[in-house]
């Protein structure tokens, strides 16, 4: 891209979104970097971002940079952080903010759904869903920050029962690199008031094609939303020998796998639990890795096993007391595990709810576990998640945790694990490596171990749900079959969507033609 | 296509697959061709028949169909039996039938998931189950001669939970119009086991793109498998009121909406039950649809009800016992409903269900709605499906009955309809449209009313959820938002990956460029 081009551009922007939505000063810049990253790294600095309004004003967003060939680089209102956060792979790029558009345009209490802007937080839809009085349910991660339209974008995870298999979403707006504007679904029908309750349409379903690409930006998505049960009982398992791990999980594949349990699970090792609440250096401050005797002092002391999993209940009385004596049993047949349940809420008494993670079982929004980022370093403190998918059984996560621990140890930093099943059959397992980005080395070293941990986690059949830009094209590399038939497939989607490659270039392996090797 | 260029690649298939599976003789491509169609129409018939017995031979039929540009149309196992059959939309295509493909690659007990090929049937598939003697189910469409390939990429129905939004794909391999093979999802990484247990990959997730579109032949389809029940418990509901199915809408989907039930039920009216089990001469042989007083009397007659709904829960004893007792208190609401469950089924007794609707919803593969086709006709019965999907809400459930019915009367038919909730949020209103096949006027009269309802049933915000090969460009034409940009953007993904244009032209609207108008 040439730096008239860019100027032209920029200008271009300013008339069409007014002066006030284009940023440009480095101050201004600084949240559409990889927070984490070291501060004097420049590989990812955007040139400038811009705040459209309007589905029309993105649309004039992506022709003026097709014209101009700016690429773009979207993001909506959570941080992707651990991911390389709102920064753009391609250093240059303008960055499109969608965050001003943030309307929650329909709420259907009959039929459970919301139709949202980008910009929506999960703070926004649950408080649009108390002010308007509705007995409804939004399934949501974990920080309140953030919500559905990026984080279903990426795949992300979220944790009621709509969370299984990302099933909550349903129809999509998307405007298109060329400008034009593409409605999926039932809603490529004019007046057609299935497009947010049907989740195909007629021919090819496109919806899928447009998480963790480069292919458009989507403007509207379909939400839906679960009656709030009678009961709601959330759970707490610990397990007091880290090996035991294996048969929490295969007890906990039946009980997903036969209906007793339907949402996912967050399963956190004793470390990534201590990181919500206390910091490395309160138990440690020697070389290397923390070793096992003191993993097992934190244990006690805090009184969260090797492995604590937090699980709830949704339904009527009478199923969540069943499905409640049916779980404690089947975990407690693991010597020495506990269960813990201190009561259940009913749907009237949800404003009860206090504990951080027992709200967003419930989706209640809440930030709880923002200070994760303080275990290296405090205010300075950073992390990267390296996030393969793991099948849903014994072997594999003894397997799993094996190879992943090795390499970690290896580079002299703890292993924080966190295992979230998307489903009964597989499970995916958060790698957190946490620094202190203050410290240049120390952050080099968590990075490195990173793109190390992509390469070498591949051979055993482990691959990432969710790539940090910094090694997306590492990532994308490992899924080889045919010759990388995949990859090629999606490079003849971009070249004949995106002519002029300017929508998120390099986006998980995913790179114009110009930009190609 | 040139006639020199068929025979050269007719020959070509010969040398690659054996002459045993190249069909050129008219008696033998006539189970390639619409069954209901009247025997005199040619418009569909197709050139030759090819069939593959490896993913190697498909790739060499793509490969020289591209060469020669012969359109080629794919077929697996099912009959497609109201829309179209196995025939091509393109007169003089060479259909590929995957019949010879029928291997059950993997059956897994411990992570409930079968890798099949596109010839596999239900029964096929079953069989494998139970010889392996695994406690799991398959959710299964109501003839047990299709399978779950064709099935899933063209959108049907099953019945199960697992038929809820087609949850029970996971992971594909597809031949593409150039011969190259792909592996979807995590599949597309050499080695990595979560292909079938993992429903995204890195980056977008293509799956869905394979669904009702001609991009490419699926070779390999992951099919997730449900463990069985420790109770089994089919229910029947009958109204004797026609306006009662409102009531009985809301009633559905507050039950689905809330998880009380978790799979497809099935609701038929008077006539499309009597059509089961008996013939339209049996009870009416005046001119016109059949008048409502004698729809009554054969409510009565056949103690079917107006409406009849078969539904099933499934689950642990207690669960099973309370869910019953609510279900039954809805709908007994509706006056003069009643709520009808014989008995419950326990894991072992499965071989004790005789009922072909209760073994549909059990999993068991049979042929009991055979029947449906002789209503009009006896042996030379034929039907023809229009199927909108419709919000699931009393007052869009009373529409679409006016506008159909409206249009099927004007017709001198009669309305025959099955509603199937695919989710707590939508149905498809299936539309049957029965005529006697030997009779040529009335075959095109009925043809000629499906292609009505395909144009008028769109203004009104009903849109096919599946089109009839005579009728897809009808259908895909109202799709036509942003000046029918889905429509634009399916072609721009054609032109890019079949760029012969020889896969499936025209399947859904989609025509490669050389034939657009």
């Amino acid at each position: 891209m040439s730096a008239p081009g860019l100027e032209r551009a920029l200008e271009r922007f300013g008339a069409e979104l007014g002066a006030d939505s284009v940023v440009t000063d480095r101050r201004g810049l600084l949240e559409y970097r990889d927070p984490f990253a070291f501060a004097g790294w420049e590989e990812h600095a955007p040139a400038a971002a811009v705040l459209p309004r309007s589905v029309e004003q993105v649309q004039a967003v992506v022709r003026i940079a097709a014209e101009h060939r700016v690429p773009l680089w979207t993001h909506s209102t959570g941080r992707n952080n651990g991911y390389g956060g709102a920064g753009p792979l391609l250093g240059g790029s303008v960055v499109v903010s969608l965050r001003q558009m943030n309307r929650v345009l329909e709420l259907d209490g009959e039929l459970g759904y919301a139709l949202v802007e980008p910009g929506v937080r999960w703070f926004d839809l649950h408080e649009a869903i108390e002010q308007a009085g509705l007995d409804l349910m939004l399934s949501i991660a974990d920080l309140g920050w953030g919500g559905p339209v990026g984080n279903m974008l990426e795949n992300g995870v979220t944790y009621l029962p709509y969370g299984i298999d990302w099933s909550a979403q349903c129809g999509m707006e998307v405007v298109l690199p060329t400008g034009e504007l593409l409605r999926t679904g039932m809603g490529a029908m004019p007046g057609n008031r299935a497009w947010n309750l049907y989740k195909r349409g007629l021919g090819p379903t496109l919806d899928p094609l447009f998480t963790q690409s480069n292919y458009g930006i989507v403007t509207k998505l379909g939400v839906w939303l679960m009656p709030r049960p009678e009961v709601y009982r959330p759970i707490w398992v610990r397990i007091w020998r880290d090996d035991d791990i294996a048969p929490l999980i295969d007890t906990l594949r039946s009980l997903l796998l036969d209906g007793t349990l339907r949402m996912v699970p967050t399963i956190l090792n004793t470390l990534n639990t201590a990181a919500l609440h206390t910091a490395r250096a309160d138990w440690f401050d020697g070389e290397g890795p923390i070793p096992e005797p003191e993993i097992d002092r934190i244990a006690r002391e805090l009184d969260v096993g090797r492995w604590m999993m937090r699980l709830a209940l949704y339904g009527d009385e009478p199923v969540v007391a069943h499905r409640f004596e049916k779980v404690k049993a089947a975990f407690e047949r693991i010597p020495d595990a506990d269960v813990r349940s201190e009561r259940s809420f009913r749907r009237e008494e949800f404003s009860q709810i206090e504990n951080g993670s027992e709200k967003t079982m419930a989706g209640i929004p809440n930030m709880a576990f923002t200070h994760i980022t303080r275990w290296a370093g405090g205010d300075s403190g950073g992390h990267i998640g390296f996030s393969p998918v793991v099948p849903m059984t014994a072997s594999e996560i003894l397997r799993a945790r094996g190879v992943l621990r090795e390499q970690v140890h290896a580079a002299g930093m703890d292993y924080l694990a966190g295992l979230l099943p998307i489903n009964a059959r597989s499970l995916i397992h958060i790698t957190m490596l946490m620094f202190d980005t203050a410290d240049e080395a120390g952050t080099r070293t968590a990075y490195e171990l990173a793109r190390k941990l992509v390469v070498e986690a591949a051979p055993h059949g482990y691959g990432e749900y969710r790539a940090h830009v910094d090694f997306m094209d590492a990532a994308a590399a490992q899924y080889s079959f045919g010759d990388h038939a995949y990859r090629r497939f999606c490079e003849t989607l971009k070249d004949a969507l995106d002519p002029a490659g300017i929508l998120a270039p390099g986006k998980n392996g995913i790179w114009p033609a110009h930009l190609r090797g």
